[in-house]
């Protein structure tokens, strides 16, 4: 099977399971942008560029123009790289199409300890500041998931990856305050992506009931 | 004409006049992979794949592979996502394609003077201690560019971005102790482009002679 049939039917039968799908730069490098744009088209799930975008007013608007252009509702963003003359080109261009900007509030890897972990709270205030729709926090660390919530008060999504191959276990970042758990290659590289993920959501949903 | 033949006959022309081109993912994007790759092969000329790679080691590995197979020579990287589990993805990748990594110190922009620039001595420090070929610090600033020199040592080549569009002088860099001025839309937005280049060329020579 050609790799855009493999991608779609993946999406296709977890569509049910998801709240939205988080596409990466290699995965839309490996479709290429028109095939992305299609895959969006076709499947019409809530759909989240993680681009990471990191870089001054004129590339950011430019990245931010294309994710909007090819379909995504809304992307990813590091606020560590400032907003004057850097994230406003991306926000304000995003907010053009009514286009979401979720900002990284702090990342699920060890080494985000090193740099993130402590501007942390101001990575969040920035988040507020600038109107973000959503903000990213470790689901490997939900005590840092439960201060990111205190720090962005209730009406910022809260979205939280790293469950699965990075560590985290379903349930306990949403347990934490998060909006939403993150889920990728326990999902995408599992035999039977649709199962895994359904498996992934009534693991969290018993999480909340107990 | 088309727009993958516009880019190339501007690269052609521009050509002997550069070390290097630099090409970020608004130009990746526009051209898809595929183009990118024919672009690089068809001109023969040292390319920097400035994707500004943010992301946990899994997903920097691929984006580091997926630059080195398209052709690119080095990626551009920021440190303060930290090194375990991080950018030791991309960093390792790239080595085995005998790539480099270049990491961004500082950037051009008046926004990376908010959490970047309180730390850009430990993202230089990073960048010597996890072997990087080149750093990147702002032409706009040459002060810091100075300041960048010393701290990462005469081996790690130095390129400065913000030259022209953003403000900073051609030679200011170089005189502060960089090894290369990175020019974008002064050169790729003029009407033509290689005189454009070959002048801010002269320019720069003229700086180092006073």
């Amino acid at each position: 099977m050609e790799f855009y049939d493999q991608v779609r039917s993946t999406l296709k039968h977890v569509s049910k399971h998801i709240a939205a799908v988080k596409i990466n730069y290699p995965l839309l490098l490996s479709l290429g942008p028109d095939l992305t744009s299609q895959l969006l088209h076709e499947t019409e799930v809530v759909a989240i560029a993680d681009l990471k975008v990191a870089d001054i007013d004129n590339t950011s608007k430019w990245i931010g123009r294309q994710a909007m252009e090819m379909g995504f509702d809304a992307v990813i963003a590091h606020p560590f790289v400032g907003y004057e003359k850097g994230l406003s080109g991306l926000i304000s261009e995003v907010s053009t199409f009514e286009g979401g900007v979720i900002l990284v509030v702090n990342m699920s890897h060890d080494g985000s300890k090193q740099f993130i972990t402590p501007v942390a709270q101001e990575l969040a205030a920035f988040a507020e500041a600038h109107g973000a729709d959503g903000a990213i926090a470790p689901a490997t660390r939900p005590d840092e998931v439960k201060q990111a919530r205190k720090w962005l008060g209730p009406d910022v999504l809260l979205l939280t990856p790293g469950i699965g191959a990075q560590g985290g276990k379903p349930g306990d970042a949403i347990s934490a305050g998060a909006d939403y758990e993150i889920v990728g290659r326990a999902i995408y590289q599992s035999s039977n992506p649709a199962d895994s993920a359904e498996e992934i959501k009534n693991q969290i949903n018993k999480t909340l009931q107990t």
